[in-house]
């Protein structure tokens, strides 16, 4: 690896604006690191696509986010880390991470009852990759999945605190509350956003587990491990940039709102041509 | 336009499924013509995307149908109507039309007392075409647009009759109802599908107008008119062909549940490509 540029931006990609929690938690990390963000808004959702679609959307934004020189790639979204991760690790020659790894290793850590539960997209939670990890670090640990596919556009629509979104998240969140879950995975990167009524739903005794945190965590350590660390005081100018396939605007308006300092452009990009 | 060969399929698309009750319109008042059916279901949805995208999908997808030798192109779907029609229909020599005359036309003949809704995409209300169109054929109209963007994620997820479906289209209707409007169009194919809420929230004395059926007559008059209705009697097979960008099964069942008879085969194409 001693040929990749350890100063390089690390690049992240999500299907929209989710991610961006990721990219959250790496600036909180690892603030001296540079970013290249893309959110593919032309093409979202990825949640209710098949694998072969996700595989074939992953595997262009990685050949984009190479032609932006970053030194290693996080899969921020949990689908395209369900369905494509593998595909696009086997093809790359810097490291890429996703968020179900990290998020599936904190889970069965923090469980003392062996009862943890997941809700993600339909793609992430019919892919089986959430359990079959956390059934690799520990096999007798019992997993039960469930899509929650309403709760992204409730979220979207800024229902967040709003009788229709506790209905909703209710009947999903009942099934797992039967299983005497004690710990839960926010498998979605929208999910932190309703955190408090999937708190109040599930009860102060089940941990909720946020990959976007674990994963930050996990990147940190790889390029510690790399010896990929940048160097501190690189120039400011450019630190961070981001890129969409559409709606550039209303992007960097989300974008500010969830990162720690103003987001003052993003770039629109044909995302096809790649 | 006699170069045009009047046994041609009719080219048919749509984001998705949604078109598919423009396509039923056209199959029951024209049992003769023969159809190709084109669901974006890899990009989807249209109604949250830019007017730019919009339109670079459509004309892809209208490169598309003109490889199947299509003598007429339906776009069936309110917002690539919204906003791609005139940039389609510039590009085209053959015959092209959209789902929204058609029902503008219709709305504006219904209303007794001048007040007209819409509820569409956020795509189709915020281009303000209806509006414009309606204006065009009686200055002195009033039209009140409301954007529905949880009414397809809702339907999609098969919460037609549902208290949480009610409770949404309660608010989305609520400024519709303030207005005294008389006359609604069910600007987004999805729309037909909670007719019966949308009837119960409106009451009886509120014409609901479906432009499915609408274009479908419009069609049928445009074909006449230039000679480009097909002779009686084709070949059965191959009649109806189905083509999507993703999720070909998922497709053929909603097909099926939708259209007068079984769709035995969807063909999954990269519209990219095109």
């Amino acid at each position: 690896m001693d040929r990749i540029d350890r100063n390089a931006p690390i690049g992240v990609f999500d299907s929209g604006v989710g991610g961006l929690t990721v990219a959250r938690e790496i600036i909180r990390q690892m603030p001296d690191e540079r970013l290249v963000y893309f959110g593919d808004t032309a093409r979202l959702p990825y949640g209710s696509k098949s694998r072969a679609t996700v595989i074939r959307y992953s595997q262009q934004i990685i050949r984009f986010l190479k032609t932006r020189k970053v030194k290693a790639i996080v899969v921020a979204c949990n689908t395209a880390s369900a369905y494509a991760l593998e595909a696009v690790e086997r093809d790359s020659d810097i490291p890429v991470i996703g968020v179900i790894r990290a998020g599936a290793r904190t889970a069965v850590h923090a469980t003392q009852n062996g009862k943890i539960g997941i809700i993600g997209t339909v793609g992430t939670i019919s892919s089986g990759i959430y359990t079959e990890v956390m059934k690799q670090l520990k096999p007798d640990i019992e997993v039960t999945g469930k899509a929650c596919p309403l709760l992204v556009p409730l979220v979207e629509e800024g229902l967040l605190h709003d009788s229709v979104t506790d209905e909703i998240a209710s009947r999903y969140l009942s099934e797992l509350k039967g299983r005497y879950i004690d710990t839960l995975v926010l498998g979605c990167t929208h999910y932190p956003l309703p955190r408090s009524t999937i708190r109040r739903l599930m009860g102060e005794d089940v941990t909720l587990v946020n990959p976007a945190y674990e994963t930050a965590m996990e990147l940190k350590q790889l390029l510690a491990g790399s010896s990929l660390t940048c160097d501190p005081g690189l120039p400011e100018d450019g630190k961070y940039q981001f890129f969409v396939s559409d709606l550039a605007e209303k992007f960097t308006s989300f974008a500010t709102s969830i990162l720690p300092e103003e987001v003052k452009e993003t770039r629109q990009i044909n995302i096809e041509e790649f």
